[in-house]
């Protein structure tokens, strides 16, 4: 959709309201009351074949008899009819239409038949839907809403753009995103989705940061495409909702078990560049940061507190943030130092209580503001204030202070209001000192540590996400030396191994490796060897070897398990890690890394990256496990190459991406040690 | 301190301001001005010999110069003149004070000399010290407050006390506990400390919640003993903060380096039955929630949303707060399900928009409340509601169905509320509806799970916590068979071993042993064995022992290692384990334990218990451990028996107790098995 099609949905001429009810007033959820209680200043055309009239305006019976082509259609009828009515609209020659009505793929079956069937229209007749199921679009610029909720116009929005799947966020602005300026709900997402959404706000000069409210996606694999380009314009913030239902969507084969659906979005939007939040608070607190404040590139702050206090549950909350309180020496402290009794040691965090009562408040504050924010080992500030109403303090006022500090367009400052004037102070700070407030000293460094992350991944490469073929294929089970064959094709060191039938082909199997050995059990019906005894470690000679062939058959004979053979590998020492793909439905092929041995289902460390992978990200997959010291070697214990992971990691990536048949890769183990990491185990999934 | 003696720092009927500064008004932080603001009804007697009268009172030269003894002393001088004004103070017949100068152990050496002195004059007068470097104390139901910042008083306060150490939380109530009703800032606490002001309000009928902030607490073991019964009677709020600085706390021997601070105290605070919360918004959150809504015994959720956008929040929040969504079966949704159309599916969380687009807003209400509350399997309900200011909404009214809702009494509702008008909608649901409101789906679920943890917190068995004696001993390091004896002696099983100190006394203990064995070195100077070849496994004849010793010896002599001589010890198989005691400054012996091996430091899975423990502690220690489940047995691996981990570590609690000389004792590793768990071996530091 080019940006003057999109403007027809946000900021249409002329609109054709389908389904009006004939009530007004309190309880009649009337949308064209609400459109003109917004402001709205186009051609209203109500559709309804039961009304001759409505708040003054002509009502039509059907979409077929307005005098005009609208730019727009609002459909709310009964979700059988809106079929019908989207069709007349095509063939009226309407472009768009926002269907509102519920009762689709968020329904039952017969609702998803219809949305489909939606789908299709749309795709035939070229015109294009927003929703089923939502509240439509508003623009608090234009002014222009299709809400049946009526939401008061704001005349002055800030330059946000909100994507959406529940008008909650357009009912809800103050609480979720501040003040927002327009907002797509695409509700179903029948046809219009998030991407076609965030390209036009990329371009959009009404919008500078984009909010997107997302349950799920469809398509999410041109999404990211999309996204990596915008997120380098503009910030992008993502708020995914639904994560708890993770257990119930875990895959069936190992790695796969482990890969919660949410882990999954999270590296996907990581790769594209955009900066997912926790909640809706949060999403409020970055959106405000990211239009009003400076940019940050660095995460060490200065602190200015008024309380000791304070100033511990801010260095508390810079821990949790990953941000930095700079280290200052107390020798460059020295003109806040000199303002303050001799006892009274200043640092960093700088309390200004002493200065302020030996120096007087504006003394203290200049000399701290001008030594924090000259400094280049300061990246950005916050500061602790009181909010106190008393006349006896008007001599406190943190407004006119911050309003005259330098580095004014460079440094951001956050501030931790607290007190029993906070609206009054907050307001005035926000409007008048180009500095942002928050209630917490969680909330204000957070919302700085937004900014730095921002700065982060808009800086970081971008991976051409590069394009995958849809195949089909047969669904078949590589296992075996059939699917290390496949990871040696691609560059991935495997341990040698034969495959063999019996005891003899064994021995013989055996003279060409070399002892010790290890025998593992082959068969589809044994997904985990060491549980059914199919695992023999550390034969040393011909003598063990016979008699483990002998008693691992024995041990699979007696469970009724088929024997695809046995595989004959050295043993190799180290670390035991573990990696795969596993292709998703949006994103595509996702490698994952972990550690491995059988402690891998309780710690559940393990890392994502979506295919296909940099140096830089496969590197931080490795950095990401909590448990990397092992890596490393843990009390004299073997460590790993990292180097060598990293090739493997993008050797598996180069697999993923050229063999879109594969829908999941097992590596289980890898042996990892200071001469590299080899394959010992893998099992593929090809469909 | 009896509750009369408490009063006359709370209410006093008199009191003495020390250092009043000569100005007034802005900028003068003049404690009697705010005093008289605040209203205050009692006599003043203001002291400074440098002015006659102020703001109408008669000013004296000196304490002694008082024509009355008053009940208190508010001291605002330099810090080197404040010993004197006390000492004063004592002679005038003074009993208590409030000391607001700051530069006392906040601050230099001389400082903390000085607040020595301090404590030793309270102690050896009988004068009573709140402070110094304080706010004082703040009560405004009496009214009265020694503020010298101007905080307006609140003639509608809630019973609520605060014991904090910083005025922040008197200077900001509303930001951080709701409407205070009395508040003491305990400052450096020379004197007054937690444990008092806790006894106070325990019994003081206009405190229905007591809320602590802490940095940090002196005679920590005392005030669990109080708190422990006071939980049983109030609910008890804490904020711990300084969290951030664990790493540099860190204590030198390996259990004892995981025992990060915050761990120990949250150990603490759960053993008194005390609520510990993250930061001052959930403090303010659980405050309100415990004081205005019914009690909730279970975790069990019925929730009522305007939006499935909201619902799907809902989910996830009640996951990371540990509550559950009552699972109702659809037949028994069958009044709610009525109301909607056919392929509208009811079900918990209930989306009561359909309900109320076909029944309308009251009936739909009415009957998904009427249908929760009633519910068995319902413990306490969260409604997501919009509060929409326009007039044509306000047949929208969530106040009048949620005031006439039955089950009032019994079970709680927070409402998250979201939308236009939320300020006034919000205000009118908390006074008129009996339901608390919160901006989130994170804080509302977050505020009913308070009410379910002070339920299970109140009702827990209290272990008497008992005297431990204070002992003087030398520093004493107990190794190897040593240390295993104590253990032996107070019923921990041990493995058998021998103390050897060359080949011959070794094959000698061998043959009473028997084979396979483990060799290990014995030297004060090898703490980590393994790192220095000091360990060897699975020596499985004479041959091999012979070997093992020589080359232990050999690697020994090499690092220049002083050796004590060899441990002898039988292979034990089974899972690592390691558990300890470390004796914490303020709370006395803390029990620990956690998985072992190469991997503990990596993990840092452990769990921490303040002795004594009962079964049930220990019990809890065992199910806290991130990686349980590898004592469950990780795919056919062993597993151990529970029971014998809690005789163990009950043993190690009585141990703990009964001899008050150990300072840090570290079983490193305890093999469990199916059979029991058997200490193999350990390390104690007595002094």
């Amino acid at each position: 959709m080019d940006s003057a099609f999109v403007e027809g949905f946000l900021d249409p001429a002329s609109v054709a309201l389908v389904g009006v009810p004939r009530a007004t007033g309190t309880g009649a959820f009337n949308v064209l009351e609400n459109l003109l209680r917004f402001g709205y200043r186009g051609k209203v055309f109500p559709v309804n074949p039961k009304i001759g009239s409505i708040l003054g305006f002509t009502a039509y019976p059907n979409v077929k008899a307005l005098p005009e082509v609208p730019d727009l259609a609002v459909v709310a009828v009964g979700r059988e009819r809106v079929l019908e009515v989207v069709k007349d609209c095509a063939e009226k020659g309407i472009k768009r239409a926002v269907v509102v009505t519920q009762g689709f793929a968020d329904a039952d079956d017969r609702g998803s038949e219809l949305q489909d069937e939606l789908t299709q229209l749309a795709e035939a007749s070229g015109l294009r839907i927003v929703g089923p199921n939502t509240l439509g679009v508003v623009n608090h610029f234009a002014p222009f809403s299709t809400s049946f909720v009526d939401v008061p116009r704001d005349k002055d929005p800030w330059p946000v753009s909100v994507i959406c799947q529940s008008g909650i966020f357009h009912a809800g602005p103050e609480g979720f995103t501040g003040k927002i300026g327009k907002g797509i709900d695409i509700g179903n997402a029948c046809d219009v989705g998030f991407t076609e959404c965030l390209e036009y706000f990329a371009k959009d000069p009404q919008t500078r940061v984009i909010a997107i409210h997302m349950e799920g996606i469809r398509g999410g694999r041109r999404f990211l495409q999309v996204a990596s380009r915008v997120s380098k314009e503009k910030p992008v913030l993502v708020l995914k909702t639904g994560r708890s239902d993770v257990g119930s969507k875990m895959a069936l084969s190992h790695t796969g078990s482990m890969v919660g659906e949410y882990q999954v979005y999270k590296a996907a939007f990581k790769k594209a560049g955009l900066l997912d939040v926790e909640d809706p608070e949060e999403l409020m607190d970055a959106v405000k940061a990211l239009l009003f404040l400076p940019p940050m590139e660095g995460n060490r702050l200065g602190l200015i507190s008024f309380t000791g206090a304070g100033a511990i549950m801010m260095a508390d909350a810079c821990e949790a943030y990953g941000m930095e309180m700079a280290e200052i020496p107390p020798e460059e402290l020295g003109p806040i130092q000199s303002l303050a009794p001799e006892w009274f040691k200043v640092s960093n965090p700088v309390d200004i209580w002493p200065p302020i009562m030996w120096g007087g408040y504006e003394r203290a504050m200049d000399t701290a503001l001008r030594l924090l924010l000259g400094r280049k080992d300061v990246d950005g500030v916050v500061f602790i204030s009181a909010a106190l109403g008393s006349p006896l303090h008007a001599d406190l006022d943190p407004e006119g202070r911050l309003k005259n500090r330098p580095f004014k367009e460079t440094k951001p400052i956050t501030v931790w209001l607290y007190g029993d004037d906070f609206e009054g102070v907050a307001e005035r700070l926000e409007r008048n000192a180009g500095v942002m407030v928050y209630p917490s000293a969680t909330r204000a460094v957070r919302a700085l540590s937004i900014l730095t992350r921002y700065h982060t991944l808009r800086e970081r490469k971008r991976v051409p996400l590069g394009e995958i073929p849809v195949v089909e294929g047969e669904r078949r089970v590589l296992m075996g030396g059939e699917a290390l064959e496949l990871l040696e094709k691609y560059g991935i060191p495997v341990a040698p191994s034969r495959m063999v039938k019996g005891e003899e082909e064994a021995l013989d199997a055996a003279s060409g490796l070399g002892y010790p050995l290890v025998l593992k059990l082959v068969s589809p019906e044994a997904l985990h060897k060491t549980e059914v005894g199919g695992v023999a470690l550390n034969i040393r000679d011909a003598h063990g070897l016979i008699e483990a062939v002998r008693e691992m058959k024995g041990r699979a004979v007696k469970r009724g398990l088929f024997i695809e053979g046995f595989l004959l590998q050295p043993m190799v020492e180290g670390v035991e890690l573990i990696s795969g793909i596993k292709r998703d439905p949006q994103f595509g092929p996702v490698i994952t890394f972990g550690l491995g041995g059988i402690y891998t289902e309780v710690w559940k460390d393990f890392t994502l990256g979506i295919a296909p992978l940099d140096e830089n990200e496969a590197r931080e997959m490795i950095d990401g496990l909590r448990g990397k010291a092992i890596l490393e070697g843990v009390r004299g214990g073997p460590s790993v190459d990292k180097a060598s992971v990293v090739r493997m990691l993008l050797a598996l990536s180069n697999l993923a991406m050229e063999v879109p048949q594969i829908q999941e890769l097992d590596i289980n183990p890898i042996m990892g040690s200071e001469k590299g990491c080899m394959a010992v185990d893998c099992r593929v999934i090809m469909g």
